[in-house]
């Protein structure tokens, strides 16, 4: 049963703003809005209004609330899918909320969190992970992890994962139908074009699942550790770092940005650098404690930006660099990150130029203080993550609901090819396949359940 | 010379939210969205689209930044009076900050704060107290201060005023007449009228001035002074107060409220409550002066709410009443608050009920702590300012630049009332007029000068 009822809420942020806009969705909100709008044209009720038009007037009860500018919207061509009236109000917080209450006594009611972008997907405006989607870009706070929830948004891997997965069904059909004709021993479904299928299949899958870790890191922001010796300019490092983020942004007036902690914007990608303790030979219990802790930290990082003195020895640094090279597995990138390069020692500075380097590894000399080749440092960053080879086409997971599924399909997906390729019979293959199209469409959302919808949305704002 | 331009500003609140929205106005402001804006109707530009309708497509430059719904309006009917285009976008800052960049580079500008309002005013949608009155709408956090500033938006005194000046100035240029035909000794301006049309005006700007002290204290908080003597509970009735306050807006989700300390909204009135130190007789020089600071404290309250403590005996309780008695005069409400009823002695709440009170005075019994007749308590505090009397269309001033140009218009009236008396000459006479319709012109924005608009228009949010 569909909900019927008129669902209204602030969908701007929340706080006094020049406007704000007020929403309301369902099958009677512009004859609800009739009740609390006076159109400045005499006599003019939204009802009798066409699709997408604007209209001026005053929304009021006992006394005028506030002179409104309403948007009308009509189904099927909304973003609900239903009839949508925004009232586009002063963004007074005393006038969002009187209007609000308005339209409640008026036979509205609160929206919950996301229950206009549940509804859309309800309506059919679209699948399970394009709404889900709706909730990242509004979240998104740097160009990759803006583009990701875009391209998801805007049909991404749902669309390719549902064409592959009506072709599986049209097999499975085939497969369940040769059931029925089990004495014949007929074979309706061509078992080398299922085959081949089910491969490409494997290769999405496979594909999609292994690129939730880059997915989740953009999501997230890539997480780099900054390690090194005690005073060797590690904060002076992410300071200037930080200070090169707000340079970005402060020419544009009139936008705040949430500030996450030790979270920095670099060329569109967001870094988590994770600050540690700095190292040092030491016989205090709790001091090695908390460098141990540092030294775990460093599994959890995609880069490791290792900090060093250039005005200590070459062999003091080489032994550090040499230390933290052993800690490091092959997917990880690191950054030798030689500071204070204006007091550097030039012997020092030689022989680490000199030094062997690997492809996951970069050395950059730089001064912290100064802020000296630190656009150098930022470029290395960013080449770590290569986001230059994600198009806005491609395809990456960053939902961990999503990942999660994916395991699951992958597993079932690889059954069917074993089972394929042992020959077992029909039913047994049917099955696995039926697992696979399930959790395929927990993804797309054409299965899906109250609970899953509901755990969804709880996290979206109100007020879409 | 008009600005010709195109503004663009974030005109929603800052942060995030589901949807937010971007404004543009100017003479370019459509052609300008067309380069950035693609409609899912292939080949539709807005430029060919009708006034007042909405639009639905993409923005992008090398990239997808959003989906959006576009809102055309065409000069004059817009806010601003120009071609105005709004872009809902959805909340994410870093989309906010990449259409707003976006715009910029194809050739927008950031707006000013109230610059959108400031070009209403100069392309003549309204004048310049309603163009203020717009700020206070904003700002408005209570019915009483909502109701002011709506007022005063849809043209309020101003209309007035403006009337008044229209005739004033027929009457100037009939005195100015004369002057050409001094040796005639001819009178143009009938001298009783100008009188009639001097006094009805006098009178108007005598209850304008006059109606500031109430308008400025419904802006503010109308000023109450919880005063008595140490341990008396004053704390623990203006937390009952606050959470009274809290309770009323609790059942309302998705708004949330500036919360200024210590001013607290009752019945749709804004009260701004000072703490004061307790009185007690002490010869402690540091306390002797805080509890001085308490007494001028009262000077300022419209309120004084004398917390007693109904455990005592009433020789205590009266002698600390008359003592407050004495320091009021004959336009602060005092309000007696016998506290602890719970606890009370009956023999001072009898005597205390039996004791002669003024028509500025009222007494109450209470229990702070169990919250008992709380809502008596704010009964009386409404009463005392006597909301019920403004209706919708009262004419309140609640600005101080208006205040300050009544002042002073009405000295300038006040001196042609007297020229007339006195008979002086038409050219002195003509001169004082013409005062006078210069301060009137001030206020509705006939006159004006690019440094009152800069003071006015810089507290203006940006976006609006």
């Amino acid at each position: 049963m569909r909900d019927q009822s008129t669902i209204c809420a602030i969908s701007t942020a929340s706080g006094v703003g020049a406007i704000a806009v007020i929403r309301l969705s369902g099958d009677a909100a512009i004859e609800l809005a009739d009740r609390v709008f006076v159109s400045k044209i005499a006599g003019k009720k939204l009802v009798s209004q066409s699709a997408n038009s604007l209209h001026f007037g005053f929304i009021r009860s006992d006394e005028i609330i506030d002179e409104v500018i309403v948007a009308l919207f009509r189904a099927p061509h909304s973003f609900t899918g239903e009839d949508i009236v925004e009232i586009s109000c002063h963004g007074s917080v005393y006038i969002q909320q009187k209007i609000l209450e308005l339209l409640i006594k008026n036979g509205a009611r609160m929206a919950f969190p996301g229950e206009f972008t549940q509804r859309a997907f309800l309506n059919g405006k679209m699948d399970l992970s394009q709404a889900e989607a709706v909730a990242d870009v509004i979240a998104s706070t740097n160009r990759a992890a803006h583009r990701l929830a875009m391209n998801q948004m805007r049909g991404g891997f749902s669309r390719e994962i549902k064409e592959l997965r009506d072709q599986l069904l049209h097999f499975t059909a085939m497969v369940e139908l040769e059931l029925d004709f089990a004495e014949e021993e007929v074979e309706f479904a061509d078992r080398s074009q299922l085959r081949a299928l089910t491969k490409t299949i494997e290769a999405l899958l496979r594909k999609l699942k292994e690129s939730f870790q880059l997915g989740n890191a953009i999501k997230n922001g890539i997480p780099v550790a900054i390690i090194g010796e005690t005073n060797v300019g590690k904060s002076t490092l992410l300071n200037s770092l930080l200070n090169e983020e707000k340079a970005i942004v402060s020419d544009i007036h009139g936008t705040t940005r949430d500030v996450i902690e030790d979270v920095v914007n670099l060329n569109g990608i967001a870094f988590r650098f994770f600050d540690t303790a700095g190292i040092r030979e030491t016989s205090d219990t709790i001091e090695t404690l908390g460098i141990e802790r540092t030294y775990s930290k460093l599994e959890q990082a995609t880069v490791v930006l290792l900090v060093v003195d250039l005005n200590s020895a070459f062999s003091v640094v080489f032994e550090r660099i040499n230390d933290i090279r052993k800690r490091l597995d092959l997917n990880q990138h690191l950054i030798i990150v030689g500071n204070k390069m204006d007091l550097g020692i030039h012997e020092t500075m030689q022989q680490l130029e000199s030094m062997e380097i690997s492809d996951q590894e970069k050395l950059i000399f730089i001064s912290a203080k100064l802020k000296s080749n630190l656009s150098l440092l930022v470029d290395a960053l960013v080449n770590c993550v290569s986001l230059g080879n994600i198009s806005q086409n491609d395809v990456i997971v960053t939902n961990v609901r999503h990942f999660a599924i994916l395991k699951n399909a992958h597993e079932a997906i690889l059954r069917v090819l074993e089972g394929l390729d042992s020959g077992i019979t029909g039913d047994f293959l049917a099955q696995d396949i039926r697992e696979c199209l399930h959790y395929l469409g927990e993804i797309t959302g054409e299965i899906t359940t109250h609970e899953v919808l509901g755990h969804i949305f709880k996290n979206f704002c109100i007020g879409k």
